[in-house]
């Protein structure tokens, strides 16, 4: 199955504790896209500036994704600067130079209508309804978010939930979200908002998976649906951790995308992917990691993700 | 298999959001003895003054705890006094009267020298030293430390170190004692003071377990020991953390006491039922939950977190 992805795709400039390095690609939906090409086929709707050459399109292109929704326009591409000096748990944001995104206006290429899944990567809500709305037939819809929209732009937000079968987000995401410092209660109320299923990341612990009764029937085998608990794998070095719930959620849908049928079993496994894939993004900068990987890799360690977490 | 366990025994003053308990019984070797009593014999060395009645004795008792070592004298038993209500995930200490546990210098009955396991609460590390000391026979021993010990004690606690099975702290204890932010550097660090395992808890995330060379003849089926990861159960109530980390502490080891032999598989059960026994305690204020559970609630609780992190 074919997944379209709409999001930034962007130029960041990241100072870590391992060095610094200037205007590498980046954005949400390159992320996105690279981490999900592993496992499907993936489109991706953005936009750049003059400043992104064919190489960077490469990049996407080598690894199988199709780029037709990427529009170039005149100006600058969007430039993220941040530091993880402070706190490799935390971005710090030292510029945001929009740029060409600042008038994004996605367009869907006729080719791209029948694919079957669809990501809202973190844009303006307003952007993802508009996305959403376009396409009409498509089977499952995940989406994310940060902390500007939902403060700022509450109710157009508000809007995007009610039609997404997963919300992916942090824990402070979600508290702020819900308003409510118990992340089963803050869960809760993010469900009641509409989403079928509710993953908060929680970084080097893993991430956490609610559903609400829209999910899977609102049972299994009879038995009411519980949370689920994927690991993230302990490592001893964090090079760059820009990308990583991207690349979580590549590896999450990429591999829902890849299964026969969306079932809780193929859920599961897919929040195991997605810490896979989220484990790889950060152990280089930017996308390095990865545009280089192969499935054997990613298999590898999906198997060490069990050992890390399984009984006999 | 019987475990002694050498720690405080106390009064707690809790504010909790959920609100206010005055001198409820408390102390690392109550909450540990308690839990650890689900599972095996367990003998408990402590002092107490004049305020710890027959009614609180009788809370170890009817959970058949052999107290012949809990020391009664004149004075006062130690009472902590402390806050949840700026946050659920860490106390504020608000009180510390040491009282009859200031001069505390264990004793060990003749009739524990024969236990076969040894807990060292959180206590001076020249306490715990001098426990070690006097069980020379004992098979296995895991202790736990406070960052007091660790900024304030510290070469005395290095000593300690060096003698255990497993060290049971949390993420920024180890961080502290490393002084190292990354927890796997941190493990590694830690592990080379001594510890065959250290068991790093992270509140509602769940516990990590690292593994030195010395641990299990430093590989299984040929194969290199790599961490092991246990969930926590998302509560959507927290009354009051104290005795978190004790329980699962308790429940660990109990756990372990209770099997026939010592081995990966069953050190990897342990941490479940330590998460499972932490999850209890912080249901109800100070020990009221450890006091009165099943076993079969136990393990009813052990399913659902095999259920919560599992893969079909």
């Amino acid at each position: 199955m074919s997944i379209l992805v709409v999001g930034s795709v962007a130029f960041d400039t990241i100072d870590s504790p391992q060095g610094r390095r200037e205007r590498c690609l980046g954005g949400a939906a390159t992320y996105f896209a690279l981490s999900a090409s592993y496992f499907t086929d993936v489109r991706v709707i953005g936009v750049v500036g003059e400043d992104f050459t064919a190489q960077e399109e490469a990049v996407l292109t080598r690894r199988g994704v199709d780029t037709k929704g990427l529009e170039h326009t005149s100006g600058k591409s969007f430039h993220w600067t941040g530091s993880y000096l402070k706190s490799l748990n935390e971005a710090q944001t030292l510029n945001t130079e929009l740029n060409v995104f600042a008038t994004f206006s996605p367009k869907i290429p006729a080719a791209y209508k029948d694919s079957d899944f669809l990501f809202l990567a973190n844009i303006d809500p307003v952007l993802q309804s508009s996305v959403r709305q376009q396409m009409p037939k498509v089977r499952m819809v995940c989406g994310d978010t940060m902390n500007y929209w939902i403060t700022g732009h509450r109710e157009n937000l508000l809007k995007v939930l009610v039609g997404l079968d997963a919300l992916l987000i942090n824990d402070g995401e979600a508290k702020l979200l819900a308003d409510n410092s118990n992340l089963v209660l803050a869960a809760r109320k993010i469900l009641a908002m509409g989403p079928k299923a509710l993953i908060v990341k929680h970084g080097e612990y893993g991430s956490t998976a609610f559903f609400s009764e829209q999910a899977f029937g609102g049972a299994v085998d009879g038995k009411a649906l519980m949370p689920f608990r994927a690991p993230a794998l302990p490592l001893d070095q964090v090079v760059d951790p820009t990308g990583a719930g991207d690349s979580f959620a590549g590896g999450f849908f990429g591999y829902l995308a890849s299964q026969p049928e969306v079932t809780l079993q193929t859920f599961k496994h897919a929040m195991f992917y997605g810490g896979v894939m989220g484990s790889f993004a950060v152990q280089r900068f930017g996308t390095e990691r990865v545009q280089s990987l192969t499935r054997e890799e990613i298999d590898q360690r999906f198997a060490l993700f069990r050992e890390l977490s399984h009984l006999d």
